[in-house]
């Protein structure tokens, strides 16, 4: 019974939604407040989207130009029409996902998330707008 | 002695064929034996490819159409031949392998491995078909 | 006090000079000393580095062509210039690095890095020459 308690606390999950088909969501405060109420003081937390067409990446918060540029160049290169063999109308959500990948690592010191001065953690949706899943695990260093 | 028995129980290694030049194989089952086998209840495990014309991708495993498309469309962004400097004939493997990434982290909750209802592990090869390795590293945690 | 610097000594700071506008610079062995320093058997390694214009990727070291190749085919699928919005002349750079990732994860065991024959870390900077930060966080397991 408490184990199974433990385990809901350890792994968090947020939902996010989101607002058009492709569209970047800014979750580094979102991820800081748990990672704070975790109260960890050094370790690592992964964050993991359980989805296929929609991903994580790390790029600059500051302005908002260089999020609608990598969707602009993802889009390129990953046209929405491009012969694909799956019929959902959403292959090429599932092409770009891959190409951002489904988690990143961000390093915890002093209960903060270290992330450099223009970094911002985004979840990238390419098969919006729905709501959407992220997980947190946690883990603790102790060097 | 102990320590290097330790060591070798520490990570484990997967063998894993592929069958053509390209070849997504997935390996969500075979990841879950080892972290099942490992008794590890919360924690992460990473899946690394130690090649460096092969990686790993998370993405849809029901409609294999989906691993077609991600194929089909690397190759266009990344053809077989393209004036590239590496001469043995597997430069585009290369380009390919760092677009998908060497690693993946995924969450172990309850000693199962957390993916989404169509996730599924690939490991994925640009230069095959040989036996390909695949290195698993599972840390616990305990918050 | 202790706890500080505690907290100091966890997190390693790597400083990379990069030499041209898009380099790639092999940091393994400067990875492998760390860990080395930091006397952990049995791990991983978070590599992380703190920018928006540079990644971190894992590729062949053997044969520098192969970076070359990446450089070339990331430059052809995301130019210099492509109409972008962000105006600071460096928005293909933001691109690239999302396409090659913030983070790499390495397996530890027996104080070394298991990386495969040919494999080299490299930070992958796309808006040099400057000084890059990378940060290390090793983080022990013991099945």
């Amino acid at each position: 019974m408490l184990d199974e308690m433990n385990e809901e606390y350890n792994m968090i999950t947020l939902s996010i939604p989101t607002r058009k088909r492709i569209d970047f969501v800014e979750i580094s405060d979102l991820v800081q407040k748990e990672v704070s109420r975790a109260g960890v003081s050094e370790g690592i937390v992964t964050i993991y989207v359980p989805h296929t067409t929609c991903g994580i990446t790390i790029n600059e918060h500051a302005d908002p130009s260089v999020a609608d540029d990598i969707i602009m160049q993802l889009t390129k290169l990953v046209p929405y029409q491009a012969g694909y063999r799956h019929m959902e109308g959403n292959a090429d959500s599932h092409v770009k996902t891959s190409l951002m990948g489904s988690s990143e690592t961000v390093i915890i010191e002093g209960r903060k998330l270290v992330l450099g001065t223009w970094q911002g953690i985004f979840l990238a949706d390419f098969d919006g707008p729905r709501s959407r899943k992220v997980f947190l695990k946690i883990l603790r260093s102790e060097v």
